[in-house]
């Protein structure tokens, strides 16, 4: 009998290529500080020939979630298109070896597996410059009740709205989704995504996604203010559950007339804050799948996060949960 | 007018896979803790195929030397077989990013890149399982007047001898180096690689090799004693310069009747102890083909090899020179 699955994420399968660089670098590609630059594939082999040593590791923000999810002992799916090339075959691997049950086999034609160049400033701030390469080709027929299955939560990324058939694919998961009685949580992606498809992202919000994961940027630019303090009183006539990252503020956990504010925990030494907020969603839902309360996923979450700041990389590490105990975080 | 080029490495040219291990599964792969064990494609899918989620980054024992030279401001070149697949371009790109004057062109055909699974125990050994794949496909005909050029030092490693043409092409190295008055440099690669060719690396000490760089259990293996302090009576009919390093207890360099003892360094947080021998080579040989003292040359090797144990990873990064004086190590 296999396992009963609690998580399933849809997103983009990208490895990362993550190398350290300096502001004139930055420069000279034209990438602003911080952001992330879908780009074209000569692009991506001017920008990788031009930049230094790296280390290759899979990546992807849900893809890390998912990840996470199964290091903590989840029981987790994935779907999202590689190409059957050593790239491709790197990110299958790191799913499977965590018994992520991976839906879709590699392709063995078209664009190139993903891969983001991770481009590292000195004081750790990341800017992404990333070729979609196979993952534009993730469609809606690789979305079906036998690759779905039947989930307790469908996680979708916004990126997956970059995407060409991106918005249909997603429409096609909600509608499943419904028919399994799984939950759709939607993690935002970045606050230029949102702007990207913000009111794609509304009306999904207001019809088919149960669970909304925002950072303060993100949940401002979808509901259009300036500041996170405008974002509560916006959010109140969303009949949806906002979980919200505030980076050392914390985070704040809405579910109609429920709120929980959970304090982000001090961290001796910050090593590198990729895949902060993805760790806090694989936590959060971690929880969520074993009924604990809403204060419980968040410090969960929060734990998560603190332990992968505290490494390189963005994928949780094996024995995440070592040293949590209830009421520590 | 191009950089006259000061040290060339022959090798054979790795991407490390790296993952965190525990002991049961180096029992189930037959792996004794701490051994490097060639493999063939089957067994590399086996293990692939069972370890965890890892990271890849560029690897090899004289490539990492070669980088490292070339990453402290040396001019360098490099010979060492890949394929053209996507391990085969990370393992170029980021030798080229280094400013490395890389002499192949990648195969067309034939064995895939090669690639070591490097598994990490808890307190920080490691394990390798190595598939050489392109590697062994380095033939004699890779070794000429034109892929050589006319470099100061000729650096090989001990497994070259593990490739069918090894030995032959080695043979060659030593023969154009003469030609064109390059030193020979050999680094002794692991204990184990000195016992399978022991007769051919004594003959080829004896007979070319200028420069030998060996750990205290490599040197020992060369000539067939039990202790370091038997090594000091045992190396003094050989006509070479001896690098020796020796962990915690510092390195001891013997030329002719010039015997130099470099302590280590002590660090506050041993990360990685990966490359240490490899990043002592490229700082030592720097020193040397900077004209600077035996001593000095063993204070710089000393002090890349104390920077790339704090660090994650065999290569060492920018700025390893910062806060380098001389004296201070």
């Amino acid at each position: 009998m296999t396992q009963k699955i609690q998580l399933l994420g849809i997103s983009n399968a990208i490895v990362d290529i993550l190398a350290h660089v300096d502001d004139a670098f930055l420069q000279s590609i034209g990438a602003p500080r911080g952001s992330m630059t879908l780009i074209d594939e000569p692009k991506a082999h001017e920008i990788y020939g031009r930049m230094g040593p790296a280390t290759e590791m899979s990546g992807g923000s849900v893809a890390n979630t998912v990840a996470g999810f199964a290091n903590l002992g989840g029981a987790a799916s994935y779907i999202g298109k590689v190409r059957n090339d050593q790239l491709g075959a790197i990110f299958q691997h790191d799913m499977r070896s965590l018994g992520v049950d991976v839906r879709l086999e590699p392709a063995r034609g078209g664009a190139p597996t993903a891969r983001s160049h991770v481009l590292i400033s000195s004081d750790g701030q990341r800017t992404m410059q990333t070729y979609l390469g196979a993952c534009t080709e993730l469609a809606v027929g690789d979305i079906n009740p036998r690759t779905v299955g039947t989930p307790e939560v469908i996680l979708l990324e916004g990126y997956v709205w970059d995407i060409p058939e991106g918005p249909a694919l997603a429409a096609e998961a909600i509608r499943i989704a419904r028919q399994v009685s799984a939950r759709v949580a939607l993690s935002l992606s970045d606050s230029f995504c949102v702007e990207r498809h913000r009111d794609a992202f509304v009306a999904a919000v207001r019809d088919g996604v149960d669970i909304v994961f925002a950072d303060e940027d993100e949940v401002m630019a979808l509901v259009g203010v300036d500041s996170f303090e405008q974002v509560l009183p916006s959010i109140e006539d969303f009949d949806n559950l906002f979980v919200m990252t505030r980076s050392a503020q914390g985070s704040v956990v809405v579910n109609g007339d429920e709120t929980v504010v959970q304090k982000s925990i001090a961290v001796d030494e910050l090593i590198d804050t990729t895949g902060a907020g993805d760790a806090y969603t694989a936590g959060f839902l971690y929880g969520w799948a074993h009924n604990e309360s809403l204060a419980e996923c968040a410090r969960l979450g929060t734990w998560c996060a603190t332990r992968v700041i505290q490494q390189v990389g963005a994928r949780l590490e094996r024995g995440v949960l070592d040293g949590y105990r209830r009421g520590d975080a």
